[in-house]
Formats: structure tokens, C-alpha cells, sequence
């Protein structure tokens, strides 16, 4: 009986809304009716040319690329899956509370036609950027919200906007310089958002299924979470781009768009939760803890 | 090389300060160069009488209770936990970012001496709490700091003060009834800062050690993350007070305190990071991210 705790309430609950004034109009309701009512415009599905499916033994991980905040350094990594850069490599790091990682743990695999180096891509021009912002307050940044479902920053001071480090994300691993970054190692958050790496190095995608196969991987135990034996790393059997994978292969899945009245109703059930097991609304919500939806394709 | 990355720079680095000017003053220094300065007034050592041994196949973890907040829970707990309440239960539940958490799977171990409901203590009066508050703002609540080194939160309107549910932090799972928990089912968080569970329920106390035990199970796959073979269950050898444990078995533990200038530069330190990986510092800092610092004890 107890561990019904935090279950999503199914049955649509009437409720007065709690919503700020300054919040778009919302209706209020537990997440899983705003989703059950969603619409098919409601959803996007991945494009093939943005996705990568990262293969392990216990399963497959897919990676939706946003090659708008980050373009060089998407299309480093999408010349370095297709010459097959990364297969037979491995997960070399799982550092608790923190990050994952895969690289060439001898370093010294050939880059192909990749570039050894690329500029800093760590923020880019806000402007003609689509923003749906949060009414929120956050720790780090003006103002968060989300660019094609994407969690997102921008200063209206400097006109800028960047990617943000949430669960899920994943990254281009680099030396000190700003340039040293190329795409061959790549890490992925497992943890509270280090949102101390915010505009520090260059985010390209997010997981966005198979997360549990990267999160629960055991922890290194050498320094920053490296593993000490090579046994002890998970061997990555290949890394794809969807395109290049036959149709039937492909993981056929759609995301919930941020741009819509959908998903504002979508953040508002999870500001004040419907649920019964709620008894004092947050009425506020962190860019991070706004779930991704994803969904098979209908 | 390039793994070197996100590595702490033990160097001193001369650098000018960037706190905010409502800030206390600190030095800006790396968070290494901050805990080697550090003296032993900077710490302090796990109380025996609230600190719990959960022991796994794989290892220990260490649960700090803290009963400033929710005493008749951590009464409770202690009640279960002299009496042996959950030795041979096991953990039933890894929801992939959001907690893991163990009960009686069967629902049938009698309570012995300890009580089967408790009153709520979700939050409590703030006054004459000893608080360190952070500088920079929160998502969710007015004010954010720590109340002996544990992450917590008030609100000077109603002059009530909370725990908040940062990574690794103990809570006490519980049906709809506001009154329905009674310790015999603990989570602890292993994701992104679910805190929207602020102020719904019981946080009696945090993970200090082997976390990395917890967060790395594999993730249930029924709903809510629940394990849907009991095979899968990690199974718990027992959970002991240390007190109640013989002093060579006990882990001698030191935590870092959070009312001291020590303190103050560690967190300036996370705010604006000395290390030469850094290029842009944050200049804030949020209350989850702030790390709790442990030693053995010297």
C-alpha cells in the first residue's frame, strides 16, 4: 500500500488553478491527462540526421544531436559516426553525481577526415532563436526555457544563448583550451545539473532514451571517476547515425514540442501537482526538473 | 589528455574576487586549495546516535540522521532500526533520476515498539534554527542554506524553515495520508533535486558514504521504477545504529561544517571557479550543488 507514494494520479482532478498572473493561461491538471489530451501537432519526431544510436552490450542509447547551438562540433561528431570512429571504443568514466564518458582510451585511433580541433561553440546569438520561456526564477541564468525542446539560457543583456547542463545532456569533453574539444569524447550528465559547466564547453544533444543504461553503470573508482582497469569499462559496439541505419532497425520515437499550449498546460501540472499524494504545491519549477516527454511514434 | 578535463587544480591560483557585494568576504581560492587550508574547528564528527549503517552485498552506505526537523520520525527510525526491523528487506525500487528506496516487499514484518503512524513534520518553525544562507537566488524557495551541513530552506513570511531534497537526502515514504509514514520505507534521492517533494514529506537525514552504492543498482523496469521480479531486489544484510555498533566496525567520518569562514570559501570557490579549465564563472551557485564534504576522521 505505501509504495503507491508519488504515483501519477490517472483520473482528471478539478482543481482551482494556482498559476501566476504572469504565466500563460494553463489548464490545471495532473501531467498525465495534459498528455493523454495532447494532440498529434503536439509532437515531433526525431529527424534521422540528428540522431545517433549508441550501442551496448545491455542495449541501445539514442541521442537526439541540436546542431544550433553547436554546429561545427555536431558535424565533427557526424564525420567522425560515419568513418566509425567510435566503435569498439569504450565508457572509460562513471563519476557519481556527475558525468559518464567514452573516448579512445589509448588515444591514438586515426581522426579520419574529423577535424583535431574546432572553436569554442559555447554560446551563440540569441537572436531569431524560437525561446519558450520558464516563469520561474533560476539560480544561474536571466532567463531558461526551451529552444525545440532543448533546455536552454539566454541573457537578454548580451544577447546570448546557450544550452544547459541538465540530466541527460550530453557534451563535448576538452582539454584546457577552448579549442581542444572535437567530438571524440563525448560525456553525459548523470546527475544534479553542474550548471557550473554552462557556457564553458560546447553541449550537442541529450539522451533521449536508454538513459538507464549510461546512469546505472558502476562508478569508477579512480580519480574523477575514471576506471582503474580496463575491464572494468563498458565496450561500445558501435555508434550510428539513424540515417545510415535501415528504416526497420531505427528506434521510431517523437518528442513533446515546448512551443505549444499543450506544454505550457504540461509545466503548469507539474508547478502544482494534481496528484492526491500532494499536499503543498511548489507552484515554481527548475528549467531541469521539467521532464522530457518522449513517446513511441503513433 | 583530453580526460584530464573537469580536473580540481590543486595549484593556489592568484585571482582577483568576483563575489557579489552582499556576500562575506572570502578569498578566491580553488575548492582544494579552501579544504587543505582548512582547521580541524572546520569539521565535525558523525554523532553515533544518528548516524545509520545500511548494509549491502556490495557494501556500506552511511546515513547521517539529522532530528532537528522531523524528530518522531527519526525516533521512529531508531525504534525499527534497534530492533531490527530491516534486516532481510531489501531495496525494491531504482526510478531512474528520482530515488531509490526499500520497505518489507511483503507488507507483513510487525512493527514491534514502534509506531505505525506519526503526525507530519514536513517543515517546522525556523526560529532559533542556526541558518547559513546561500547568497544567490532559488527556484523554489525565498531562502536557501544549511542547518548543520544539510541542505535546507526557509521562508521569513511564515518563519518556517525545511530540509530540501538535494541528492543523496533520506526521506520517509508515505501513502496519501499525510500521516501514513512511519519510517519503515526510505528513499534517497539519486537524480536531479526532486523538490517538488519539499514540504510533502519527512526528510530525516542524508547519504555521507558509499552513495555510489545506491545510485548505480539498475533501474526497476515495472512502474515507478519498482522491481518486478523479487530476484532483482538488492537484499538488505541489516541496518544498524553506529552507536549500537562495535567501535573498530564503525566509520569514522568527518563533515565539513557550513557555519564557518572555511565554509564561506568553499562555496565562493564553487561560485567562481579558480581552476584553469574555468573560462566563464558562474558567479552563483545553487543549493544543490554545493558539495558536502566528507573525510575520515583524522
Amino acid at each position: 500500500m505505501r509504495r503507491a507514494w508519488l504515483a501519477i494520479a490517472i483520473l482528471p482532478l478539478a482543481a482551482h488553478s494556482a498559476s501566476s498572473a504572469d504565466a500563460p493561461a494553463v489548464k490545471p491538471r495532473a501531467m498525465a491527462d495534459v498528455i493523454a489530451a495532447s494532440k498529434s501537432t503536439d509532437w515531433r519526431s526525431l529527424d534521422p540526421q540528428n540522431t545517433l544510436y549508441l550501442e551496448l552490450p545491455q542495449g541501445r542509447v539514442v541521442i537526439e544531436l541540436n546542431p544550433k547551438f553547436a554546429p561545427r562540433h555536431v558535424a565533427n561528431i557526424k564525420t567522425l559516426v560515419h568513418e566509425r570512429y567510435f566503435d569498439g571504443l569504450a565508457i572509460v568514466r562513471a563519476q557519481d553525481n556527475f558525468v559518464v564518458q567514452w573516448n579512445d582510451p589509448d588515444n591514438k585511433r586515426p581522426l579520419g577526415s574529423a577535424q583535431k580541433t574546432l572553436d569554442a561553440e559555447f554560446s551563440r546569438t540569441a537572436n531569431e532563436l524560437a525561446f519558450t520561456p520558464l516563469p520561474d526564477p533560476d539560480s544561474y541564468a536571466a532567463e531558461v526555457g526551451f529552444v525545440d525542446a532543448f533546455p536552454a539560457a539566454r541573457e537578454p543583456r548580451t544577447h546570448l544563448a546557450w544550452l544547459v547542463h541538465c540530466y541527460a545532456m550530453v557534451g563535448v569533453g576538452r582539454d584546457d583550451d577552448v579549442d581542444s574539444g572535437n567530438g571524440t569524447e563525448l560525456y553525459v550528465v548523470i546527475g544534479q545539473a553542474p550548471r557550473q559547466l554552462d557556457r564553458n564547453v560546447a553541449l550537442v544533444g541529450r539522451v533521449v532514451a536508454g538513459m538507464e543504461e549510461l546512469s546505472a553503470l558502476k562508478r569508477g573508482t579512480g580519480a574523477l571517476g575514471f576506471y582503474e582497469k580496463p575491464e572494468e569499462r563498458t565496450p561500445i559496439r558501435s555508434v550510428r547515425l539513424a540515417a545510415e541505419v535501415p528504416e526497420a532497425e531505427r528506434s521510431h520515437l517523437e518528442i513533446m514540442r515546448t512551443d505549444t499550449q499543450t506544454f505550457a498546460d504540461l509545466v503548469e501540472s507539474q508547478r502544482n501537482r494534481r496528484e492526491e499524494w500532494y499536499k503543498v504545491p511548489a507552484g515554481r519549477i527548475e528549467l531541469c526538473n521539467v521532464p522530457l516527454i518522449v513517446r513511441p511514434r503513433t
